[in-house]
């Protein structure tokens, strides 16, 4: 497939570069600032451009992936080419291209993307929208030449997606830091606990987070987080989440029990 | 070195194999239920008892690996042998065995362990604290017979630890489940979040969290946040939850950013 990059920021770099792997042609790589541009369009073999008025309009797709509250406008500028656009965005609706042009989709790769840091694309979940059908399907057989894990998922479902991933990625990120806090104001290096984290994440790779649940709040050790919250003392707002989530444990095991 | 295992659960298990892959020779598994001390026992080629009045006084290290509020009453037996006692729990103090025996240490590995998933016991940290620094030493040296990360840690830091632990491993297992859930209400599968989940835990292995925080708090999008909180109006504690956390997260960042 000829594909046309609109942006060069994290997912932009990673779909450019799955693309070409994968034996597709990127035509061009459009970004406001040509350093940018030109530096992943050498990478992929494409034409840097710094102007939407460069845009080759021998091309079949689009990939919009930019700012969100951008997206619309240059939807709305690609739409004289007829051409199939697609965006990128978690948190945007299919709408923000449909309003311009009935040739619309999303093709929202679900994962934390840094430039730095290769990644398996095969394993990176794509979740597809279309337009219509055809768009749809034309869109899934692209993602399944990059990625072992396509997904429909409409606008409504990609929303709450976008929100579990704020829990299951950026709080657990979050809850990473107190501990190291907690750890650093004791003398103690994080490195004790890393191995400790990266085993409860593969765990739930194959067993639902609720099956895996461990420490004092699954076995109601009141003791025990009596004398956390203690310690926690001159963390208020610690305290609060230890309470909070510590309840919500308990009250989910007392669920999974009854039910 | 000869050891006698007391115990049968996930750690007194692990550890079992872990020294003997090492080339220590166990030389009782000691459980109140025969059957659990059989079993583990005929994996280390050591003789099962279920009676403390069975124990063989030739080792050199008894390990009590069992519940915390019972540790203190089984030292207090063993130390009629005059060998060097430890047990492996994180929130249980040096003394609970200094109490009975000069000869007294802890040994405990930071790791979520299930009896029926391998671990690579070589990344497991293992946390040591010795009544005197001879022991300490004897345990350090025992200690990376079996693994690359060996860390001396008091009393008062393995508290703070297994708090830490509870931020780093217990609260994110729940809101992982919280992801899952919110995805089951809405027809998507836990999957389309797995590979995200892993990522995150492995980001950190290498950069301080703060460094690698992403999602709408951390870039104080306000108009996203209100989004996702409009969205868990029917779930009050979540909607808590999220407030609490993204309010922690852009404060964090205000400090680095001051600091």
């Amino acid at each position: 497939m000829r594909i046309t990059i609109i942006g060069s920021g994290n997912v932009a770099t990673h779909l450019a570069a799955a693309f070409k792997n994968a034996g597709h042609r990127i035509m061009q790589v459009y970004s406001r600032d040509m350093q940018h541009a030109a530096l992943l369009a050498y990478h992929v073999g494409a034409e840097p451009v710094d102007s939407l008025n460069q845009i080759n309009s021998e091309t079949d797709l689009f990939v919009i992936s930019i700012k969100d509250d951008v997206i619309g406008q240059i939807a709305e500028k690609l739409s004289s080419y007829n051409k199939l656009i697609v965006h990128t965005s978690g948190a945007t609706h299919l709408e923000a291209i449909q309003a311009f042009t009935p040739n619309a989709g999303v093709f929202y790769p679900l994962q934390t993307l840094s430039k730095t840091k290769e990644v398996d694309f095969r394993t990176v979940p794509i979740c597809i929208e279309g337009a219509d059908e055809q768009i749809t399907g034309q869109l899934i057989e692209l993602a399944q030449t990059i990625s072992n894990k396509v997904y429909r998922v409409n606008s409504a479902q990609r929303k709450v997606l976008h929100l579990a991933a704020v829990f299951a990625c950026n709080f657990p990120n979050y809850l990473y830091g107190v501990a190291q806090q907690l750890l650093a104001k004791n003398e103690m290096d994080f490195d004790l606990l890393r191995p400790l984290i990266l085993e409860t994440a593969q765990k739930v790779q194959d067993h639902p987070p609720a099956d895996v649940q461990t420490g004092p709040a699954v076995r109601n050790d009141q003791q025990t987080m009596a004398m956390h919250l203690a310690m926690l003392g001159d963390e208020p707002a610690l305290k609060v989440i230890y309470e909070l989530l510590s309840q919500e444990i308990i009250k989910n095991d007392n669920d999974r029990a009854a039910g």
